[in-house]
């Protein structure tokens, strides 16, 4: 295969994927804007609930949209393993066989065969890798990797990319950014699907040489969205901040803007201060798992023996579906008794405060008071 | 304390609570009636699924009532156990508790303290018992039991009695029938709330002779209702099948009739048949959670691999949410990557179908048809 094959730069207007920057904050790099898509519009900045294996964890889809959920992510490498591509593709694609039909954000699959460790091997052409599940051998390239997610038929795609470790050298990730680069443009030559976005991704690790660079090539390449690619894998915190606030305006204005994995509710409010649009993360539905609340009064670790006789809501501030018909006590017995529905009620609640955080933060930007939300919010912490 | 005070016979009529026999079918004994209780009525022949500690497992009340449950069973052993009927008392009862503000029939803890076997010793006085959790030592007595139920706030609740295991010798049937008769008197003695009905419990073992007297003790005692109990316990089929062909027309014919724990739905169609009105199981939820669904044309063993592909419902004749909205494929992928959304969506579904189950039977009562619709359902197994 000519890796070298340099395709058009795309604009954006992709058949019916568009990006609408309506209000940028005065006070910070802040902004509110909307993302359409073949499955309807996403106000921005957002944060996507992850339903890895085609269900976000414990909930209908119903539910995940009653919380406020526009665009959830699902894992590209999961779905390929279990049940299938291409068996999502028959049976009408990744909406229809989850029910759920507002717009999709694939991964590309490229974090989760880096975290297989020993497991997976990297080259040029691509990921060689063995099943999490039953050890079965297999490979994605760039080119597997749009076929892949075009068949699952989210509304938006990603770049299949080398995630670099933590710490790293400046060889690693040199060679390792300049390998995802190819692998953008493979991918971006090889998408077939007009309906359907693709969002390239910045990789680099924490060198801004590199970063800079990374993000100058992705740019000419051309991308319906930029991810900011890499970070929360276990380098210190205040390297990812840094990244972001150093790297997030060199992305274009006039594209979405991601920040992969992150995150925290403190890590949200920071990023998007620096200019960010789109979040996603594990944490409200596996900490809901866990039996960890998010608050406005900070976080309820909910078998806690403080709670046994707690006959009030987990947050009296909070309008979701748990905290308005259950008490503290019962989601603890629910909890400590190994009850299903204890992650069913934890899981709607932690998803509906990421919800109403990002319903606050956009607000607040529409009314140009990002600055004073921030400071309020972290104030709070 | 004297366990030989015979309190006044009860007449139906406790505040709140009513059974009105509306239509008895032409062909059969089957009824068609109505209960009448502070939450609210309940069209019978009914179908209680069970609640064991404080939730249909997996489902919110709002999915158990959507499928068209009206009244629910809670455990009295597992909730006295955790989080403690006290507890529940103070938190505003069962019903507050677990957000359902529809009937909840408490059982007496009786044939869960016989399930542990080895762990329990039953006197004249009560039932010693170690708990399942964490082995720590419980005595409940006939009048504790009744502290128990009437702390969670039930609607029904039943007398403590001894369940007499398959097989056994008559001697100890009969001894146990009579303490068992004895501690219904002390239950119907210790009862203090008018609002929540009580139900005598009929044991015997498999002895006719046994039954019988104990009916008409049962009755000289006078409840709310009358259970036959100490079936589904081992026994073959056919005893179970005799005693409430042979004994359901003794049970007063103005009181509410219930064989406790069936069961299957050829055993519900055919107890209808001889005249009962009440039933309970773990099969519809328990079945759910290991992935065999109940369909119109018979068992689906959801991970069967035969399903990998199959876009089409569980049940095309079900107009439940699952059967609506998700295709077998899903239902497998779920079932197979050990998703919790797969017990919810199975478990919906099992509960739709014991509920369409019993509004057809109600329907063939109503219209003289049960016969027919009773061999017809039989045919087709």
């Amino acid at each position: 295969m000519d890796t070298n094959d340099k395709p058009k730069k795309q604009e954006s207007g992709n058949r019916g994927f568009d990006f609408k920057l309506i209000h940028k904050d005065s006070s910070s790099e802040a902004r509110f804007g909307k993302i359409v898509t073949p499955h309807g519009e996403v106000d921005t900045p957002v944060f996507m609930p992850v339903g890895t294996q085609g269900t976000v964890k414990g909930l209908t889809p119903e539910m995940v949209d009653d919380q406020g959920t526009r665009i959830i992510l699902g894992n590209t490498y999961h779905l390929y393993l279990r049940p299938g591509h291409e068996l999502i593709r028959d049976l009408g694609g990744l909406h229809k066989f989850m029910n759920w039909h507002r717009p999709i954000l694939t991964d590309s699959g490229g974090f989760q065969i880096y975290s297989l460790g020993a497991l997976r091997k990297i080259t040029e052409e691509g990921a060689s890798f063995q099943s999490h599940i039953n050890g079965s051998r297999h490979f994605i390239s760039p080119e597997i990797c749009m076929e892949i997610q075009e068949a699952l038929g989210s509304d938006i795609m990603m770049c299949l990319d080398e995630c670099v470790p933590h710490p790293a050298s400046f060889d690693y990730a040199e060679k390792s950014l300049d390998m995802t680069l190819r692998w953008a443009r493979r991918c971006s030559a090889a998408k077939k699907n007009d309906h359907q976005a693709l969002f390239g991704i910045s990789q680099g690790g924490e060198y801004g040489t590199l970063r800079r660079r990374g993000i100058e090539e992705l740019i000419d390449i051309g991308f319906d969205g930029y991810a900011l690619g890499g970070l929360s894998v276990g380098e210190p915190k205040e390297v990812m901040r840094e990244i972001t606030a150093e790297f997030t305006p060199l992305l274009p204005e006039e594209k979405p803007r991601y920040l992969m994995g992150v995150g925290l509710p403190e890590d949200i409010v920071e990023s998007v201060h620096h200019g960010i649009d789109m979040f996603d993360c594990v944490m409200p539905t596996r900490n809901a798992r866990n039996g960890m609340l998010f608050t406005s009064t900070g976080k309820v670790v909910i078998r806690n023996a403080r709670y046994r006789d707690d006959g009030s809501p987990v947050d009296s501030k909070c309008d979701c579906y748990t905290c308005r018909n259950y008490s503290r006590a019962y989601l603890r017995h629910l909890f400590v008794a190994g009850e299903i529905l204890a992650i069913v009620l934890n899981t709607i609640h932690n998803i509906r405060y990421f919800m109403n955080l990002m319903q606050k933060i956009r607000e607040a930007i529409k009314e140009d008071n990002y600055k004073a939300f921030r400071q309020d919010f972290m104030s709070r912490l």
